[in-house]
């Protein structure tokens, strides 16, 4: 346990900018960096985010584009944007202006990184099992990264790992609900790895209501037009479209179950603890994060193919939803993501040769963390 | 006019990733990349080439990826290699193994050169009218930067343009051809801005018989299916598919005329001095780069409109192919190309506080380099 220090730390949040901090529609990474820099923000920390122009913090916000590049469709390199940001972020740093840089744009600094020795540590938030990540991380093994899973880390054991910190929600966002909707709730995107073809079959072969709150990307209109569609004309199945942030509690809320049929390692999965948020038990099939934040026979069941599925749809809609939201309040709230954060950051900056601001007391060996 | 000095330069080539040097099929830049590679051995210097691993040079390899990343069909995250190899080329900077370093990646290394304050100059080869770059090129405006012609200057007028280099193909390798086929060519892409539908047009109305020699992205196949398709059907008009390398000095060759009727700001047009090579005179319309790489009157004819270009077809079909031939060895050999890169690496190697390598009595100041 880190004796958290009494000084405030100065720290720079670095954020993609694809979509506003926090985001007008989807955009998990930088909803996660909206969360983390108003938790730090309250802690009393000295925090800048680095953003898109029209992203709404209260921290000092440095603007790096007017606006969010997603929306902007005069926009075609998006990357000469993310260049103009890391100018900026090193300028501040050869002023001396952080105490640590939080990055969140994946290995567009380490070059600069490494050679201004600066105290720092990025969150990966994608997938990570791509063939073209394992030269970067070797060549760049220095660098200390930090994962949103274990199971995220798996293709590159070989990154410096230095911490693992599960995404939080604001504890006061997402209120519990009654599930009295007695439905089953599918939330996202349709494509193929999000699998919503498992859950109209779990659906079916159940005998629930499932409503789809999904987006369909241009990628995925050709996927959803030949697999998907014609699926959706069954009894019981509700295609609904795609949801507001503002709407996502009653929809979750009013759930008896929620439907996480994934066929991908996803890193993270964060309508997972959205779900738990609202007290709603989530079916998940094993697959990436799923057995780290889906807690089998507390907040939800974990299976492996449709059968199991349909064979265990009573004991799911039954589930204490009073448990499900404790897991969430215990485990996935923002204020417990800011403090694993604010450890890691004390850990970093006494262990830099040009630690001074942070009291030794407070001081940790970064082995600590190697376990978290 | 500089005095080349005796001593030969260690000089490194960093070519993009997404074809082989040379490609092996279609690949504007890295074909650039290899002609200014095997010039400057030729002209004895030690040249070391950063590049796929598939590529094929007299000079020293140093292989960043196994293959070239648009033929392989495994790679998702390109920029991951690109920076692989920024680390590979950083690595051999800090052993002091270059004089200069000729980057041909955009502003990808920026950030670095910057911070190491190495030699280096680089080449854009691509359209600069995007809104996303002058943010990047106000920042990066101490970055030494060549353009491929005057025009694509135009939308960054503040960027620290040191010379202005024309493209050059190898003297011996397309040769002149007899025009006796007497038909209108066209090589490149179907795409909007490359306008084969003004081609056709002109061809139907000035009764010359049309080759198309163009290969469809997937990217275009909307456009060419509503757009194009039908157009093909009609007398005269030959669609041949893409062709390759050693099929171009006939294509090329046997035509009466090239036609270039382009609707977008190319930034230097490597078709055009292909034609010129086999002595084709080409019809180009006034776009970009076009005035700087046709001389009117000489290797073709520049027109605003589909009239015109009808207008002047007898007066094209019938200029002096010799000519054409000569305008191509006079000004766009890769010799020539090479020399002038020669020049500002001098120039470049000489200005830099570290200079030790080149006499001075071959320094040239950057100004006269200015006004390239």
């Amino acid at each position: 346990m880190t004796i958290r220090p009494t000084v405030s730390l100065r720290i720079a949040q670095v954020s993609p900018l694809y979509e506003s901090v926090p985001p007008k529609l989807y955009g998990g990474t930088e909803r996660v960096v909206s969360y983390i820099t108003e938790e730090l923000v309250e802690l009393g920390h000295d925090v800048t985010l680095f953003a898109s122009g029209d992203s709404v913090t209260s921290a000092h916000l440095v603007p790096c584009t007017p606006k969010a590049l997603r929306l902007d469709t005069g926009c075609v390199d998006q990357i000469a944007h993310h260049f103009v940001m890391l100018d900026k972020v090193f300028e501040c740093v050869q002023r001396d202006e952080f105490d640590v840089v939080h990055f969140h744009i994946d290995y567009f600094h380490f070059p600069l990184s490494r050679v201004h020795g600066i105290p720092h540590l990025t969150t990966l938030h994608g997938r990570l099992d791509l063939p073209d990540l394992p030269p970067l991380y070797r060549r760049y093994s220095d660098m200390p990264v930090v994962s949103i899973s274990k199971a995220q880390r798996k293709p590159l054991p070989f990154a410096n790992w230095i911490g693992n910190v599960y995404h939080g929600l604001p504890e006061n966002g997402l209120k519990p609900g009654t599930g009295e909707g007695k439905y089953l709730a599918f939330l996202g995107r349709i494509s193929p790895e999000k699998r919503v073809d498992r859950a109209i079959e779990i659906a079916l072969k159940s005998g629930m209501k499932l409503k789809i709150a999904a987006k369909i990307d241009r990628v995925d209109r050709e996927y959803f037009e030949t697999e998907i569609k014609h699926l959706l004309n069954q009894p019981g199945i509700e295609y609904i479209g795609e949801i507001r942030e503002d709407q996502k509690a009653e929809f979750l809320g009013n759930a008896a179950a929620y439907i996480f049929p994934i066929d991908w390692p996803e890193p993270f999965g964060l309508t997972v603890i959205e779900a738990a948020a609202c007290g709603t038990p989530t079916l998940a099939f094993r697959c990436g994060s799923v057995p780290e934040i889906v807690f089998h026979g507390v907040s939800g069941l974990i299976v492996d193919t449709v059968d199991e599925g349909v064979a265990h749809m009573e004991r799911l809609v039954t589930m204490d939803r009073a448990a499900v939201r404790r897991v969430f309040e215990t485990r996935f709230t923002g204020s417990r993501m800011a403090q694993d954060y604010v450890n890691l950051y004390e850990s970093i900056v006494n262990a830099h040769p040009a630690a001074a601001q942070v009291p030794a007391a407070g001081a940790t060996a970064l082995d600590t963390y190697l376990s978290l």
